[in-house]
């Protein structure tokens, strides 16, 4: 089946839920009028459904194929990428001076999730390139923002971000690509990257690169990187296309997912080196990638909201449809549609409301970034910023678990239909599988959380959203609204299970990081599961004042549903991070047996 | 890599966590001798591992082949059911009059574990052979008996189980096959059937097919269903082989796993109908399913636990042998393997524990199905039944959870290289996912849990076991070990929540059967957690008494990190059974929207 973009449900989430309404009115957005958003997302919801979805299934059976340094994608997919940069989707939110529309990132997030959930294979192209154009916007030479940021804002040119090499994943400076300088002032790049997204397709006439490597006598480590453009075909003086570069497709992967995005091997200096420049200074690559790391984890978070909206709408269409066993207390004949059985209500339930509480955490994040850089008032920045430090690692890792869980119950109630391949929910328990791994694994993203964010100014950044979220707490308890159940509570006590284990986290950090560490990743959990929980019954209060996004009360049902179901996990998991940590680093005794 | 069945663990688990060696010792085993197990289950490795397990990534990469009304497995697949047959793998079980072993269940549990560890798409073929044996021993007619179950009990022929068509998977009592009496006293039937596993196959010489049809004039549903024998080559009187039945292979699936098991729709009737016995009595065919269900669905929940254990396996030995990265507080300069990072240590003992709980409750299921049929007394063996019938929706579903669980946890180890299919982790992770919706999916069994085995004498046997359970975790609180840590308090935190929600369930599962039914999935995984986590910490404390399991203290801190990481989840699950119906049934608000 084809997919919607629940656009009511989006633009509740951006508009309250995120905030960004609220902030527009503040002033933080400049002149960016909000009320655009729903013709976007209108818009951005057709050409996903006419062209992208229809594309979904075709890449992934027929995939990608190598040959001849060449990677050719699957039939019909060079054609929808030239209708969409003929229709400027991958110039949403790229620079005005290099023709790109401006548009606020929360408005690109918003959209990064519809183009997930129609085609997560074909929507992960233009994130490579967005985090290419960041880079190059940041910390590139004038010169080669005039030569190259046009066609990458546009798409015209597609980019590739490699860092990843056998020996470096998550540690990255450990990589051992080399680069030397040329007389010219360029360099010459030899090594081999794996696991690079696009880096080679045949949707385009150019692909720019940006690849990490070391320079002679570099310091070892992190300190010891440097970033540089590197294009597959040369450009010369006019703009015209010149020779083919020296860095090919050596290999592709057979995955488990995503098969139709291309996972290359690329190898560079076969033919004496792949002509390069210089991204910012000489090793200080790794700053390049830290500017542009936000941006690409909340992108990669959006697909998991995306591919968790996708299996979930599958999955209700299926279980209006198939019938199978009678109600409890049915007197009728025939057979019920499987959607009346209170077992599956809880897995559609589950997952839209997870995928609800993701989306919403996610927009919230590229609300914090849009006003880090748009609002006008240095300490609006300052704490925008911060506050999109602290969610970026939680967009990332607790959107991705629940693509993952969401695609998973997605299989369950299609029963055994789930498993054949032809059904289709398949497919998305593949793509999203590596969600919660690339772009830094999650375990990665709690530790980022922890070490990082929590710790990075005694807490603040943390007290201060848990007051925030304790302000909608108190207008659930204050509602007379006997549809929210125990939601007041529910989050009331998931509130304090996150500011203990905060505290508990913040006091162990630098004494016993191990202890610490020890309890990231059920943290991370704790913490996106209680400010799911608030953002959702904010919505729903939203939803029942503004009575602008239909009946009202499905939010309310929904948000009680995610605090009962899912927010009161958090009283468990504040056990695990207090308690567990000796038995976590006692591990050595049970592993090595 | 390989698979080496951890012959330790699983003693250790079959002896002391399942009860084994008391139910002996207390007589219930007549004169089984329990020492053979060691023996048995170390030679069950040796085939595994030499044996089966290499064939394992060959029947993912080659699947089986229908042409010409034949299905074909994967090379080296004929050969190895050979050498398991001749071995005598296939009747273990099986009773003695006709060639078995005459083992007890418990022990072939402990080999169907090792054989879907090592290449569970072979075991499963074996599995339905057994229910096979199962429904032909209790229901066949003394002739059907003596040419059909010295066979399937060697497996020179191996057997299926035709239950579902298109529009009968989980309600079974919509089925239209159709058969009639002719006048020598066989049947004729005509009809088809899907997902039928091992519905052909090139290994034997013969397949002898279970299939449930309804007569002329039968009463609806399930009360109007009679089960058949259909042999796919007739046998001659001398036992020869003869003509070739009207029963044939007419499509097989495209499935995300498990490839190389064929899942056929078989058709008959295209030639007049297939010949069929009656087994058992007619109308009476869902009695004989009901017979081996409980086997049956045992048989799964020991899929889920032999693929999660090696799904762990390779887990560990990766994570043991990539080096990436350096521990907190490192002074050296390499990078350190990645299991010195908590958070991989923390994902290895949760792979680990859960497998180790899942364990357990599967042998303590085949010790009670066990004890129901062997025990002198009649007492012993009708507590026995109840004890097994209430524990085998939980060792399905829970023990299938968890195989999906830790092939998600191994495949996020393996970083990058999870998702790359040479790997393997990702086959574990596909071939795990068929097992939560085969045999009744995993909301089934909770469903059974709750309305049949909870409610079944008043709650009678939930009580009686959550007294056993109360006095481990009272040896686990009188215990002066310190590396159990909060074990005691977790755990009896975990049986208050239990209790309690067994409580709420009883009183509402007749007069508000919705109620009781949307908590039937937290509920049965509250109740796997809880009893998981008190048999970890039972066989901690018999390793300790024992010290017949190499280092005792590796147990203790297993129980450990299951109490205070899983077990402490049942506190939250409680609030979930019990404040979230009403969300749930209120959920054609949210749905229909």
């Amino acid at each position: 089946m084809t997919y919607r973009a629940p656009i009511n449900d989006m633009l509740l989430a951006l508009n309250h839920g995120a905030g960004l309404l609220a902030a527009v009115k503040a002033g933080h957005y400049g002149d960016f009028d909000g009320d655009i958003a729903a013709a976007v997302l209108e818009e951005a919801g057709k050409f996903a459904s006419d062209v992208l979805a229809p594309l979904n299934r075709v890449g992934d059976e027929h995939g990608i194929k190598l040959s001849d340094d060449k990677v050719t994608t699957a039939p019909g997919w060079p054609d929808a990428y030239q209708r969409w940069t003929a229709a400027g989707w991958n110039a949403v939110s790229g620079p005005e001076a290099f023709g790109g529309q401006g548009l606020p990132l929360a408005i690109n997030a918003a959209c990064t999730e519809i183009w997930s959930a129609s085609n997560i294979a074909f929507g992960l192209c233009p994130l490579l390139t967005l985090s290419a154009i960041e880079a190059l916007d940041a910390h590139g030479s004038g010169e080669l923002k005039k030569i190259y940021l046009e066609k990458l804002v546009s798409g015209e040119w597609t980019g590739t971000m490699q860092l990843t090499e056998p020996q470096a994943g998550s540690d990255v400076g450990a990589l051992r690509t080399r680069a030397e300088k040329a007389a010219d002032g360029t360099y010459r790049i030899k090594g081999t990257k794996i696991f690079i997204t696009y880096g080679d397709h045949d949707m385009t006439d150019n692909i720019v690169h940006f690849v990490l490597a070391r320079l002679p006598d570099a310091p070892a480590g992190t300190k010891g990187i440097s970033l540089f453009l590197i294009p597959k075909l040369m450009v010369n003086a006019d703009g015209s296309l010149g020779e083919r570069n020296d860095i090919y497709p050596s290999g592709v992967e057979h995955k488990l997912g995503m098969h139709a995005s291309p996972t290359c091997t690329m190898t560079m200096g076969d033919k004496g080196g792949a002509i390069g420049y210089l991204v910012g200074e000489e090793n200080r690559g790794m700053l390049c990638m830290f500017t542009m790391m936000n941006q690409a984890r909340l992108g990669v978070g959006l697909e998991g909201v995306g591919i968790a909206d996708r299996a979930y709408q599958q999955a209700l269409a299926y279980a209006q449809e198939r019938r199978q066993g009678r109600a409890a207390g049915s007197k009728g004949d025939g057979m019920d549609a499987i959607i009346v059985h209170p077992d599956v209500k809880r897995m559609l339930l589950q997952m839209r409301s997870m995928t609800a509480a993701a989306r919403t955490i996610c927009y919230a994040t590229a609300v914090a970034l849009d006003i880090s850089v748009r609002a006008k008032d240095a300490k609006v920045r300052a704490e925008a910023a911060a506050r999109g430090a602290l969610l970026t690692p939680i967009a990332k890792a607790f959107s991705t678990d629940i693509g993952n869980e969401v695609a998973y119950l997605g299989v369950q109630i299609h029963g055994g239909m789930g498993f054949i391949e032809e059904t289709g929910a398949a497919q998305h328990y593949r793509d999203a599988r590596i969600t919660s791994i690339y772009e830094g694994t999650n375990g990665i993203q709690s530790i980022d959380l922890v070490t990082r964010k929590l710790a990075a100014n005694g807490g603040a950044s943390v007290w201060g959203l848990i007051e925030e979220l304790s302000g909608i707490v108190k207008q659930v308890e204050t509602s007379n609204d006997p549809a929210f159940g125990t939601t007041g509570a529910k989050l009331r006590d998931a509130l304090g299970s996150l500011e203990r284990s905060s505290k508990w986290l913040l006091e162990r950090v630098t004494s016993k990081p191990n202890d610490a560490l020890a309890g990231a990743t059920p943290y991370l959990r704790l913490f996106g599961s209680t400010l799911g929980g608030c953002m959702l019954a904010g919505e729903a209060i939203a939803a029942k004042s503004n009575g602008d996004a239909g009946d009202p009360q499905r939010y309310v049902t929904l948000a009680r549903f995610f605090a009962e179901n899912i927010s009161v996990q958090a009283t468990s998991l504040e056990k695990t991070v207090t308690d567990s940590a000796d038995a976590v680093n006692g591990a050595d005794a049970v592993l090595l047996a």
